[in-house]
């Protein structure tokens, strides 16, 4: 599928809403559940989410329509988008995303980025030159994939409770 | 972890409201990809999870109270499940597996289960004799393993528009 604005924003406008009806008023038990020692928290993952909404998705927008590819991004710090909520309760996280995802959309239409801006080229530190589409498509992909992380985490929790069934639930196999 | 009533049924009460979060009103292109020719859509996906409260969660409980591992559960059909929604829209398909679910976890109070009860023996048609703690456990990781599945098959629409960028969304990778 290619990126259209159209189909991709309703995307990012959902995900504070499935992050907020997962995690929020749900047991500590599971919220600080993870599948290994360098493995994340749903609290981390809420944490690294907002960070991206202040240093990455909208900044290398503006980066790349400012630069083009003449400068590279500056990295992203996934080590510091962990501890980016601090100290903030479950509840006070999902609201900082909520409130950081919808200045990033109005930010968003405010650029009237149209089809043919998807070719704009940016420079990624590690990647070379890549698209404002792909950069954008990224966003995308990224929400879902942490999604997916949160429930992940959360179904492994039961990987001995189920028992036999383990065999039909490959979520809880699969690394 | 093992299952516990209290913090398995905050998980199994939120599964419609994160279906809904992140179905509901979205672009037809989402809600009617597929992974691959066999794979589900999220239509496919819903009816098969109202199919499950009518035939597998609750009914299951109540066979195992009703016979022990004297008599195998009806096998559930997996084929018959993606059709059950019939040609109810989305947002039809989402209200009737959040009632559907709520009868079932209104019954679920009902039977006033206790942790003891957790290890009443049923007998599953390939499995042979589980135990009513498995299956109430697989309840929980089967509703994660839908979500993750409906956000793996939109993020994988985005398999080549995110270029580079595929090296670190592990969900578009994976099988």
């Amino acid at each position: 599928m290619d990126y259209q604005f159209d189909t991709a924003i309703p995307v990012l406008e959902r995900t504070p809403g499935v992050m907020s009806a997962l995690l929020g008023g749900l047991p500590d038990v599971w919220l600080e559940a993870r599948e290994g020692d360098k493995k994340w928290t749903a609290r981390e993952v809420l944490s690294h989410l907002i960070h991206g909404e202040r240093t990455d998705w909208i900044p290398r927008v503006e980066h790349v329509l400012a630069h083009g590819d003449r400068v590279a991004f500056p990295p992203f710090d996934q080590e510091a988008s962990i501890h980016a909520g601090g100290e903030q309760s479950i509840p006070a996280l999902l609201d900082t995303f909520a409130k950081s995802r919808q200045q990033s959309l109005a930010r968003l239409r405010e650029l009237k980025l149209g089809q043919a801006d998807l070719a704009r080229t940016g420079r990624h530190p590690e990647f070379g030159v890549v698209t404002l589409g792909q950069h954008l498509s990224t966003w995308v992909a990224h929400d879902l994939g942490h999604i997916s992380q949160v429930v992940r985490v959360m179904s492994r929790q039961y990987k001995e409770a189920v028992g036999p069934w383990v065999a039909y639930l490959s979520l809880l196999r699969s690394e």
